[in-house]
């Protein structure tokens, strides 16, 4: 009985979660551009830090003006950035949009709704203004209205992008602790391999699986250790395998294998991974059905299949959610519904996972035909189109769920 | 009249278009990651590049199989990477997922359906196997279904992916030709605004523009070159421009400054742009509303307001945009709908942009009031809610555009 997606991205969680854990390190704020928080970062001061203007206009002490408006004496102006001095009764004075609020005012009269609506000469010294009445706090921006100082700013595992990082700024954070990435082995296997770039002699194909998995696993935020090629000698690929596991002090997190996992007559990467805690197994999924996940040397393991859309799918359906789930980065892939502009049907007892484009009216176009090989197709797809298991056809307009690349 | 959204974008989308465009640079695949391509891309050969087997099982001459089956000899087995000899009238070779189809074979048998259902010996020379009859080129894989040597496989200006440069990988290219990136200066302005990491006396804020910009440009792939934080003194505006657009070899692309642009007493920015081609005018846009836009030196060049959440959301609505649109990088963001847990307000005449954070049901909760300081606000939301101009009112459970971040 072949396993459910959810049950194999699950295991997948578990064997992340069980990873030793790296460090964490303390960079400057725009380093840590798309990395997860390693600490809760507790707000060290107030935002605002002091109460302050929403407008340009006049802080007033509004008990100082009656029910149908008053006139006032007009005191130095404030610019932002100043500590101003007290405002005295009977004065209001004329502040800039971010300004201080001068001890005794309590709201501000926005310049257009005081008479006149510009402000006097700052050297003018007997200026008066007349302002209607107003409620006091208003267009006041309270010290601590968007955090306090001591509240929790950022949790642990928070992923930093620009709001993030910006909320940092504001507090007055110059660095902040990120995690370590986890470094990962990824070794494309294959005698019909060739790496892009060489001769293509009969029979051989240009390996796209290590771009395309490092391109998509950079994005996650992982460091990629690139092994190459391993040809289909079971003794090539462990020779790697040791190299980053037990001969280095620094060890890999986890090893990702493409190709040599199914039920053919070379399969490599099963065959170097007998008598290793590594099982292969079927994911009731179609493409990237055959899997193999365990531990080398202690180190995670995942064998993912040889064909590259099996790749960005296995990679998409198992690893990036675990990711986002166990080491808070990358965000989650967004899921929207979109409506089927042809029918299609899909294969009784899997979960199939198609590639297509989803357009701004919410229309789904299929990007090539069910094919693992299809790389210029995977190429011209914006989504990856889920057909539930159970699920065998579909008609035109129907909706299905899509994951926005 | 104050600008439309719409309009101003346009606006901001044509100065970007009128900017001196930089050359290109051919970089390694993975370089690539992120931007856009520089020229049009023809596939060097065809994929697959010969036909190939979609499943482990027997390569077979399907006019030798009876309608009701029938007996074949076994021939020598065919793993990937090889190129088999020709087919012999009578034989059935077998052969792995991805191998080449031997000349004279049309289709493939998977294993599970010949008998018995395993390869044999490899050494034997006697064996035979039962097929079913099969119709020609059943789980061929042929020579150019996937993309045609010489046919297009990526437009110019494609933003560069993992699959895309899966694609550009599995052609054999080793490197690509990309757009150089723009190269923008940013500065703050502000006698207010302290950098991160240093002491903040009274009426002063810590500077979060600054990184919440640097950030969101990296994200879209600008070189962001930071000039810190400019006073309110227009000299020092200045000089700080001058010395990126006239007194070098290499001047900036683009030109961005925070704060200064509205209507106060101490407006930095506008004063330093009287005299250049620098137009101030207001948005009906909240937050956000006052925007600078115009050339400083023949250099582009885009005022954004001073608050932090009105510099993402001018960010976000028009320079944002505007690069997807005339660079081809960043990926416009992705919008959907959500449904409202709470009611809201807008003002009149203008398009709000809430913050808010849209859960996996769909349902929208605000993160934080109107309030363009509200920065802590804005680190926990996911989306830009977009309540339209003419819209005042939206009750609870109303469906809303949101820009996932």
């Amino acid at each position: 009985m072949p396993r459910s997606v959810a049950a194999h991205r699950q295991a997948v969680a578990e064997l992340l979660a069980g990873a030793t854990p790296r460090g964490n390190r303390r960079v400057p704020l725009l380093e840590a551009l798309g990395k997860p928080l390693a600490v809760d970062v507790y707000a060290p001061l107030s935002l605002p830090p002091f109460a302050n203007s929403q407008m340009d206009g006049f802080a007033v002490r509004s008990q100082d003006i009656p029910d149908d408006g008053g006139q006032l004496w007009v005191a130095a102006p404030v610019p932002a950035g100043a500590a101003p001095a007290a405002l005295k009764a009977g004065f209001a004075a004329p502040i800039m949009t971010g300004a201080m609020i001068p001890d005794g005012a309590d709201a501000v009269v926005p310049i257009e709704k005081a008479t006149p609506n510009s402000f006097p000469d700052a050297t003018r010294r007997d200026a008066v203004v007349d302002v209607p009445a107003v409620a006091p706090g208003t267009y006041v921006r309270n010290t601590g209205s968007d955090i306090e100082k001591g509240a929790l700013a950022l949790a642990a595992g928070t992923l930093l992008g620009p709001a993030q990082l910006g909320l940092m700024a504001a507090l007055g954070l110059a660095t902040v602790e990120v995690r370590e990435p986890l470094r990962v082995l990824l070794v494309t296997t294959g005698d019909e391999v060739v790496e892009p770039g060489e001769e293509l002699t009969a029979g051989k194909i240009y390996d796209s699986n290590g771009t395309l998995l490092e391109a998509s696993m950079r994005q996650a935020g992982l460091d990629v250790v690139r092994a190459g090629i391993s040809d289909d000698d079971p003794a090539s690929l462990l020779s790697v395998l040791h190299r980053y596991t037990r001969n280095t002090d620094t060890p890999v997190d986890l090893i990702v294998t493409t190709g040599g996992v199914s039920k053919g007559a070379y399969e490599v990467v099963r065959q170097a991974m007998s008598g290793h805690a590594v099982d292969f197994l079927p994911v009731a999924m179609q493409p990237g059905g055959p899997q193999g996940l365990g531990t080398f040397n202690d180190v995670p393991f995942l064998g993912f299949p040889g064909n590259p859309v099996s790749c960005l799918v296995s990679f998409e359906m198992f690893l990036r959610p675990a990711l986002s789930q166990v080491v808070g980065a990358p965000a989650p892939r967004l899921v929207r519904t979109a409506r089927l502009a042809e029918p299609l049907t899909s294969p009784d007892g899997k979960h199939q996972v198609r590639r297509g484009t989803v357009a701004g009216d919410g229309v789904l176009r299929m990007e090539g035909g069910a094919g693992s090989h299809l790389v210029h197709a995977l190429a011209r797809a914006n989504a990856l189109v889920q057909i539930p298991i159970g699920v065998t056809e579909l008609a035109a307009g129907s909706e299905v769920e899509v994951w926005m690349l």
